[in-house]
């Protein structure tokens, strides 16, 4: 057997993120119409001249446009998890958030593919969203932004592709929330999606995580600089409300264990406590003060707000099956990747069991794969090298090189 | 084998809450002294004449001295938990919030013991706190109130017991933070205790539990409301923080199956979603919103904070141990019955283990029982039925019928 050729894992490098702004209204699944809309978008690798080896790369709740590469403009990381954190430390800012995952020889191969990276709708990272100006008023949106839904977000995609004469998509992926678009990709456009890569995703957020949405979201509304959502212009925003939606999640996103190994109960001051209310005494909370600030710099509350939203109504039972995940999935025609980690929490791996049984159940080509690993739903940011075989092969057995 | 007596399980029936002063400063941890304390107590049975029959019963962060009966004074209930609030409904308010537990035939027989139950240091049901007037400044203490531990607690309720001419417990019991204090009660009472009973507790808390902990103080103090803590009077009250604090404590409360057994992904209005950003959705929603409503009625956002703070703390192993919990409890004398919950993920079982581990190592009697049940650390609130053979049994062993 020869042996494996080495591949040349690089960056995309130096990066931009673009603009487009929609030619036609986005129909919204409340009924509304969004006009004008803008998206923003990057991408990486060129596309082939048969437009067929597009993949849309989907982000999560805080994530953007900037996936991978180094860009200028951005300072900061959207990134969730502490390992992240600490590899933007090493790697300098304005790094994408799944830099390790797209490039040439990565999982998602630029030297093969076309990889486009858009803000979601309703985001804050140039694609319309609450802090946009509503043109019948001339002011930001805030909360009379429409609530938006992850099919919405879909379907803006869609439209946006069309801008750049792509009708096809070779793949659509993304972890968390970018695995729930990834998803609806399959069952709104089956005849247009070869193959979808869901990562730490589910078909529905289970109660719990329906609850942790709740509390966050309540937590930047219960602040009176949220001003009921229009706060843009007043000087004022819910920096408190959000630091505590932040940490709340944070908290979500790492497993118990995680934190044990990376904090213990080490105290902030080795000597011994110091008996105040109001100062971390353990690393831990200093550490969450920390991500708290530092999030609420680079994030738009409302944003928050809304696409927190969009993710817990997301149900795909419920809105296309008519209470069956099967009869939801009847129509997909694409090959379904899923990968989860067994230790999260937020995103068990039992939901992609349960759309692994439901694709196979009607026939459809499906892989899952749980990934024996420690950090919790980040994973999806951090096992970088256990994903990236895994979404090679699943990928060259469509396009072989 | 003669049939098993049927056992009366009956009601302690109507009770009042009573008041002592401290004749003496309570020393505290932190260096500074604490004069007047007053101290908020029920009873339930009766002291023998030799005084060996008592049971301090020690309640956790959101409790308070009315552990059984039916108060008159007292038209909230200081139970956690859905199971607990169902219960309430049925059986009317002004309940104990471990009068399941706490009466003739019951875990802790009012007819062989005499149980106390005091407010702990700290409190805001009627023990010196936060809300107590500062002697000094004439005003209430607000954030100029100590920052206490555990140990604290424990030397009031030492003090207060001294009061009442009580200078053995037969038993010291608690679940949660109760149950800590039961633990501090045998190091550094020793000779005072021959027996422990603590439920759903630990010898120190685990980092993500830290972290939670952190996470709602921090939702308190980052309400303008909370003014520093310096609240009272002013006519406002960190209500809004407080609320997003219980939201966070009480889904750490229950466990993750049970939140989908009780609620699913239900939706609020049966139709469809409404797309609304400020109002619930989901039932999980609505139930968290009414959680925090009923909890701030009743509770002060400081006694949650220094509450809070106290347990977060709490880790024998650094206090008494110099890092060993073992070298922590070689001074214990008391036997010790431990309980704890497979679904309990903030006080899990494993936190329990260690402490048998330990208390085994040095030659101490010990015994620890899991409860295979659902609802998380709720359960020692709920799952009555089965702790109280248990303990009966364990507390027989030391007074025989």
């Amino acid at each position: 057997m020869a042996p494996a050729p080495t591949l040349a894992r690089g960056s995309v490098g130096s990066v931009e993120t673009r603009y487009v702004d929609l030619p036609q209204p986005v129909r919204l699944d409340c009924g509304r119409e969004l006009h004008p809309v803008r998206v923003a978008y990057e991408t990486y690798g060129a596309l082939s001249p048969g437009k067929d080896n597009a993949i849309l790369v989907c982000h999560a709740l805080s994530g953007d446009a900037h996936a991978a590469g180094f860009s200028k403009s951005s300072s900061s990381s959207a990134r969730d998890g502490f390992g992240a954190e600490e590899r933007d430390g090493s790697a300098g800012k304005g790094l994408g958030w799944w830099d390790g995952m797209i490039g040439p020889g990565k999982a998602f191969d630029t030297d093969r593919f076309f990889v486009v990276c858009t803000n979601l709708l309703g985001g804050c990272g140039g694609t319309t969203g609450p802090s946009s100006l509503d043109p019948v008023t001339g002011q930001p949106y805030g909360s009379s932004f429409p609530v938006i839904t992850v099919a919405d977000m879909v379907r803006t995609e869609r439209a946006f592709l069309n801008v750049l004469g792509i009708e096809r998509l070779a793949a659509v992926a993304g972890g968390s929330l970018g695995g729930m678009q990834a998803l609806e990709w399959a069952i709104l456009f089956p005849d247009q999606v070869d193959a979808v890569v869901s990562i730490a995703s589910t078909h529905a957020l289970h109660p719990q995580g329906v609850a942790w949405n709740s509390i966050a979201r309540d937590a930047i509304m219960r602040d009176p600089a949220w001003q009921g959502g229009h706060y843009y212009g007043t000087g004022r925003a819910p920096d408190a409300g959000m630091g505590v939606a932040r940490m709340v999640g944070h908290i979500t996103y790492l497993s118990a264990p995680a934190l044990h190994d990376r904090f213990g109960r080490r105290l902030q001051f080795a000597d011994d406590i110091r008996y105040t209310l109001t100062e971390p005494e353990f690393e831990v909370e200093s550490y969450l003060r920390h991500q708290a600030d530092s999030f609420v710099r680079r994030f738009d509350a409302n944003t928050y707000l809304y696409t927190s939203r969009a993710l817990t109504y997301f149900d795909l039972s419920r809105q296309h099956g008519g209470g069956s995940l099967t009869r939801a999935l009847e129509g997909v025609s694409a090959r379904t990747l899923l990968i989860a980690f067994s230790s999260d929490w937020l995103y068990p791996p039992s939901a992609s069991q349960e759309i692994e049984e439901a694709l196979s159940t009607v026939g459809k080509p499906v892989e899952l794969h749980v990934i024996e690993a420690p950090y919790g739903h980040d994973c999806f940011l951090l096992e970088e090298a256990r994903q990236t075989p895994i979404i090679r092969q699943f990928l060259a057995e469509e396009r072989p090189s």
